[in-house]
């Protein structure tokens, strides 16, 4: 632990006594005459998503009347959540209140940033500002979601001050995985807190430009409340690795491809990565082809706007790549986390239409595979060496580097920020906790650090952090065009089908005689082959049969102790039979 | 690349030229007269399973009318066969050649080594080779499958020889992470095979036994004419580190929990790292206990054997621990994959009735997680931390270590043995690539590395590898008591159902008249929820409604005609109005 390194200077004693370290920061603060005159006035945040949870990022800052948000993410479902699409937070607090809500702040173009902005603006059309790359992105969405007319986007660059009410909010340049990210310096009268967004410290970023220290280095002089910072990599100790370096590696592995066709998986967002593909493929008189739709979209996007500089005549389009040898051509390509719909996965399994997959191709994988993910991205890893084809994709080979700061930089931003609190987000409980240990290594005491989660509301003054309620939030889930219609009813009933299918019991009954009049009938799916299964269905039929007839009463007409002395008894004798527990249906029908 | 370890001191010349290499060794070999008068002769080796895949490990070896069997392992299913509980190998070849099958040798007591022979048992009962430990846990296997009476066991140890018809194999002890694993020195008239089984070069293993390095040397002096080696860990650079290590950080670890209780959870199979768990619970006066119906089945078979040395008194029951306080008490558990209904899962979530967590409480996870369980490994440590518990986890606190070997111990291996072929078994495509390039680093030519799949049918002779066919082999799925009964049909069914659900159409149709009697009736599961959907389930119910009036007709019952129009309406309205496509069940009962 360095010393210079304790917020304010505080010297070790304090460490001892936080009472005493608290007193000294104000007197520090009150010399420099740097701080509001009322200390005792409060802050209020809402976080409405990305706090102890991956994803779908929304924090709401609150004054008095006076509210804003910012970022407004999804989350991708996991097998948890079979067949949901996506994952958006619950806007119930923002609707409730509407009339307070100035403005909402993306503060870059990821999808668990933008992604859900759509769906916000449908109940709320609060004005968006955004820097030029990101408001491009997520005027894409909007037009998917035709409601792009009726939104109010502001174009904002860093340096900018907007003001939402009481609040003056300052964009400041950082470094992350996609250009054109910023974090915020927001003000107000109860002080000065810094948002880092998420970002990283690269000192040789591939757009020149590194992220503005010296920014968060003033507001740090100036005094800061509460810093609230990018927990993602806060297990990972050491330094980010610069950009760069993926550019020096893809140069050297470009070489030892040969004459081989090159093939480079990536995110589709990471324009920088796209950039340095394209450079070394320029170097080396390659033309590039772009495959996936998601990065199709991208490198128009980024060109259009002047994010991506693309030499003339290197870029084709991917119908084109028979006319070209295999040695003067890189393909960019979706799925370097294995997706299986992605065009890397097509490939792999030979179903790509337009890329048929060779010994002759080099397939560079350019990512790391999110957590959950590392099943998919081997699969994919295994098909392409079965086609004979070199695939690079273990990290020795740095072709990829993260967007987020490991521990080194988290210290180095808390070190030059120097907030009085620190308020670890954008992470699961791990991280959080991870990050918070961190800041207690640089001399925070742990009264001064508030590890929250999803749906808290606190107020911050000089005095404090504190609890005052917790606001709606959750997981609303998108399937389909459905917002919210599918929820654990629902998903309970796909899991369980899901294990072991199911078998419906239909039966057509006489009401007035209580004759079976048709059936009882055995349909199933998903439980047991059933060509293969003959005396099973028939012994429940038999047995459907006899339960009908024994339980049901044509003078009170009690379908449901029918159906449940159905269930019970078909669900009992499969699982006898079979050790298995499908879901039963039972249906009769009336006439 | 180290000269020293080319295969019989190959010179450098020879790498350039394979044919040359092969007419040395020939010559040094006459020279030392050990090898087999007749060069000619060959063996055969079919592989049933663990070949280009993780699991269920298989292979046969034949010399002319005698096989015999090497390992009978499961396969644990992934999220893309949901409901399925084991994956067995496809037993068809064995059961086609069971007059020639001369027995079953098993290196060590995994169930990807040994969860497969009560199922191979039932429908070849041949005889089983295996050291003590292993015979003790496949006894209890064969005890739930009520099968241990008929089976035939017979106990083995190291050095010992089995003859099994013109074969002679050598047992051979290795380090793994269970006690009493072997390797096989296979010897017929066509030469000697070495086929490792799993293993890794401890140089201070546990039990004190170190891999019989020694016995391999002399075989590779006699003359290998093929080495089949184990390829889990061949992307690891450096060597697998000791198991000791782990004991030495369990003894700093426990000695920085304090007051507190400990829990460690690890692979239920791992006795050595249970043995260790014991050992500085010794020193430190805890007692133990142990919870997780796999472990509390291993120790107890691991002290029956005389492979766990336990001092008197210090386990206790999981039921007696309320009477300890927490400082004296370590608590060993399943779980540390995240299984879900694991021992350390249920405390997490706090569904334990016998464990429950507390802040008190300081959790190592003795393991990392096997690719496709890091989410619920990370969802369990979450849920630990929120509980306000310390958890141990990263690799950086050293409480794991892999069981098999990495490139260095691999390499080591291939140099004393020093084989004519090479041929990597157990591994997925990218991990036997990544050993066959190892191998060719060793100086061993393409030609004579063999990197095959499963149902690859080979034979071997000093002349070379030849592929012969392709024998029955695959996976058969065990769900239940059913073994074979899930297929493709059944899953894809499963998969979709557990996507968007399902709409089952059901009517009751007079057929003499073609009126519909009763309904047709919308029922639906898993696809939305119902109660919000009425307007949508309406729709339905009159667009089945017109589908039947117009397509049945009472001449020719032709009922397909119907269902099939049925389903694609129902279908078609569905996706319009949400963008899903549950699975549409049509239902005709006829009176």
């Amino acid at each position: 632990m360095a010393k210079q390194n304790i917020p304010n200077d505080r010297s070790d004693a304090g460490k001892r006594n936080s009472r005493k370290r608290y007193y000294t920061y104000r007197k520090v603060n009150k010399k420099n005459s740097l701080r509001s005159p009322e200390p005792k006035e409060s802050v209020r945040v809402a976080f409405l998503g990305g706090m102890n949870e991956i994803g779908k990022n929304m924090t709401v800052y609150e004054y008095k009347d006076d509210m804003f948000i910012v970022d407004c993410g999804i989350a991708f479902p996991g097998d948890e959540l079979p067949g949901v699409d996506l994952v958006i937070p619950d806007f119930t607090y923002i609707e409730k209140n509407a009339d307070k809500m100035r403005g909402l702040i993306i503060t870059h173009g990821h999808e668990d940033h933008i992604g859900g902005i759509a769906y916000l603006l449908k109940k709320v059309n609060v004005p968006i500002y955004a820097t030029k790359l990101t408001i491009g992105l997520i005027k894409g969405k909007l037009k998917e979601h035709n409601i792009l007319e009726s939104a109010k986007l502001v174009e904002i660059k860093p340096h900018d001050n907007i003001t939402l009410g009481a609040f003056n909010i300052e964009l400041i340049h950082v470094n992350h995985s996609i250009p054109d990210a910023v974090g915020l310096a927001v003000r107000c009268p109860a002080g000065i807190l810094i948002h880092t967004g998420d970002f990283k410290i690269d000192t040789t970023p591939v757009d020149g430009d590194m992220i503005d220290l010296t920014r968060f280095a003033e507001y740090g002089k100036k005094g800061v409340l509460a810093l609230f910072q990018d927990s993602t990599n806060a297990e990972r100790p050491g330094y980010t690795m610069s950009e760069k370096t993926v550019g020096e590696s893809f140069a050297n592995l470009f070489r030892k491809a040969g004459r081989r066709r090159i093939v480079v998986a990536t995110f589709a967002s990471n324009i920088h990565r796209v950039q340095q593909i394209i450079d070394v493929a320029q170097q080396l008189k390659r033309k590039v082809a772009v495959v996936g739709r998601s990065l199709e979209n991208l490198v128009q996007v980024g060109e259009e706007l002047g994010y991506l500089n693309v030499p003339e005549n290197i870029l084709i389009n991917i119908d084109n790549i028979k006319n070209f040898e295999d040695e003067n051509l890189v393909i960019i390509t979706t799925g370097s986390q294995g997706e299986p719909m992605s065009a890397l996965t097509k490939m792999a399994f030979g179903e790509h239409r337009k890329v048929i997959a060779s010994p002759n191709d080099y397939v560079i994988i350019s990512a790391t595979p999110i957590p959950g993910n590392e099943k998919m991205v081997g699969n994919v890893v295994n098909e392409l060496m079965k086609r004979g084809i070199e695939v690079i994709y273990e990290k020795m080979y740095e072709v990829h580097v993260s967007g987020h700061a490991c521990q080194e930089e988290l210290k180095l931003m808390m070190g030059i920020v120097k907030p009085r609190f620190f308020i670890p987000v954008h992470g699961e409980q791990k991280h959080l906790q991870k990050h918070a240990l961190l800041a207690q290594s640089m001399g925070f005491s742990k009264d001064n650090i508030y590890v929250g989660t999803i749906g808290d509301h606190i107020e911050i003054s000089e005095d404090g952090i504190k609890y005052i309620d917790t606001v709606p939030s959750g997981e609303i889930y998108v399937d389909g065009i459905g917002v919210g219609d599918v929820g654990n009813i629902v998903l309970n009933d796909r899991k369980h089908l899901s294990q072991d299918g199911l078998i419906i019991v239909v039966a057509t009954i006489n009401t007035s005689t209580g004759e079976i009049e048709s059936g009882p009938d055995i349909v199933s799916r998903g439980f047991v082959y059933v060509r293969e299964s003959e005396e099973l269905m028939n012994s429940a039929r038999e047995l459907a049969c006899g339960v009908i007839k024994e339980t049901y009463d044509s003078r009170y007409h009690d379908w449901n102790s029918v159906k449940s002395k159905l269930r019970d008894e078909i669900s009992h004798l499969m699982y006898e039979k079979t050790k298995r527990s499908p879901m039963i249906l039972p249906i009769l029908m009336e006439i």
